[in-house]
């Protein structure tokens, strides 16, 4: 009990200014703004399965918070309050000089960059587990929800993608990267950045937005499913990084661009009449915004190659998507 | 992957009538009363700590809930939207049928007592755990903080305590229980009924208070530190169950009564101008509340035995309260 206490005042109870209430309570208070809508989200990160045990604590609690900002991204909310659920081995508690100052670090500088404030949460002791909930806010029927795609939609993608897979694959030693290549991987897997303000800009521009992280097709498939429409993008016109341009050819390349996971850039639909806004908008953040495709009528997601013909996707991870 | 939505689609995803949106899109959407403050907590339980691997999945789905919905309780809010972010042992999901049907047939059913929905959260594979998150609604103001406790006010407790400690001891041979007392005792670990109405009702009446969790001594420990205050409470007053009475002289009983854990009963903090009206409360609500002593000024925490003697904190579990 009592390293709970002295960990959550030492690492993670800070002064809230945003909220009527923060840690140390029985529960936080906020009293959200009367003309919005609360976005809440949230997400496990489970040592093994999302990252390796041996990660960077700083890097982790940059992450276990980016990819709760990435939801609220691709609703297009204001993020304003975290809770933080940490789940911590022993030996990681009894070295809490450096772990954990390290840990909340990572977590809070992310934070700050968002106004985000700690609201709560709790500590226990256990398998190494990091469970994240974000509360944001969005004007009143503004929110970007997955099912609102229509047919002859524009589908846009963000940034690049499958570059944290291929960090993943490296480090899985199913390829090899020369060592600038896996610094920038690994950047892109540890340190994602969630495209907040992007998601806030698609309000009144997209029609339906969806983040990656499960892999393009698997994330693309999910918007189809909920607006009950088909697609069919080009390969070619896929966003890659010069990484993933020179590694493309090798086995696993065309599955990380396609169904690789933890790219947190946003996947959305706009209709055409709203290209040239998107463009602009592209330029104003800096940000690369790329159109891959369109939203048809019909069931599934359609790949095709430079020369426009269908791809077969039991190659490239398509079962992901068929879940 | 597959199984994650598989999953999500069979045993937890609800139509929801008080949320915008549910599960199912990278946030949920909710539109709180305009009126109200939201009350937030989260709260996980891991395997091994929190309960035994082999507890019963109905019960722990019940508890999993129950827990947090305790922390509304003690704010006085009335709860109104869950999220559940479970980590499960591949073995447990393939065997879904058994444990993910008893598991969300748990969490629904006390859920639905309180017209509480689930609205998001995640599911992965990784060693068990459970983690929660709850929002309630408390009118502007009216939030039973911890640090309301004033001098002079008594300090109250709803129902008996100590029982789900005994239960504990009992499951760790620590101590032995006839077969009807074990059951008594199990059902107070296993199912904890969350004081919800009591909560919603001391708006108003108490200065202050807390849901015990950690037991007695260190949840009203809580109450005292936040208030900067002192208490002096009497041993003799401190409500037993039928079986504690029976066991009370017995090793480890008194620490069970004084600093067990997982009650979940509210301890509560009210002006002596209030005693009738919390009486006139227990009885209209069928539920014991007890005044087992009195707010003073200082620093720390005095029981009283029998004869007004302090009784030294070494022995009874006091350490925990230290923290």
């Amino acid at each position: 009990m009592n390293k709970e206490f002295d960990i959550i005042r030492r690492y993670f109870k800070k002064t809230v200014s945003n909220a009527i209430l923060g840690i140390g309570d029985d529960a936080a208070l906020i009293v959200p703004s009367s003309k919005t809508e609360l976005a809440i989200s949230m997400d496990t990160l489970v040592s093994g399965k999302h990252f390796f045990a041996d990660t960077d604590p700083y890097k982790l609690g940059y992450k276990s918070l980016a990819v709760n900002l990435s939801d609220m991204a691709a609703m297009g909310a204001k993020p304003r309050w975290a809770m933080l659920s940490l789940t911590l081995p022993k030996i990681l508690a009894e070295q809490n000089e450096v772990w954990l100052g390290d840990f909340s670090q990572g977590f809070f500088e992310l934070a700050q960059t968002y106004q985000i404030e700690l609201i709560g949460g709790d500590t226990t002791s256990g398998p190494l587990s990091i469970c994240v909930q974000i509360i944001g806010e969005v004007a009143k029927g503004d929110a970007l929800r997955r099912s609102g795609a229509l047919v002859g939609d524009d589908i846009w993608v963000s940034g690049c993608l499958g570059d944290a897979a291929l960090a993943l694959c490296h480090e899985k030693q199913q390829m090899v990267l020369e060592s600038d290549e896996i610094d920038y991987c690994l950047s892109a897997l540890h340190m994602p950045t969630a495209r907040i303000v992007l998601g806030q800009k698609l309000i009144g521009l997209a029609h339906s937005a969806i983040d990656i992280s499960d892999g393009l097709m698997a994330d693309l498939g999910h918007i189809l499913s909920a607006s009950n429409k088909a697609a069919t993008i080009d390969l070619v016109l896929i966003p890659c990084s010069s990484v993933m341009q020179r590694v493309i050819q090798r086995p696993f390349a065309l599955d990380c661009l396609l169904s690789g996971g933890d790219d947190y850039e946003l996947c959305f639909t706009a209709s055409k009449s709203k290209h040239k806004a998107i463009e602009v908008l592209s330029e104003e953040l800096s940000l690369p915004l790329t159109c891959i495709g369109e939203i048809i009528q019909g069931e599934g997601l359609i790949v095709k190659d430079a020369d426009g013909n269908e791809i077969s996707m039991e190659k490239t991870g398509y079962d992901h998507f068929r879940s």
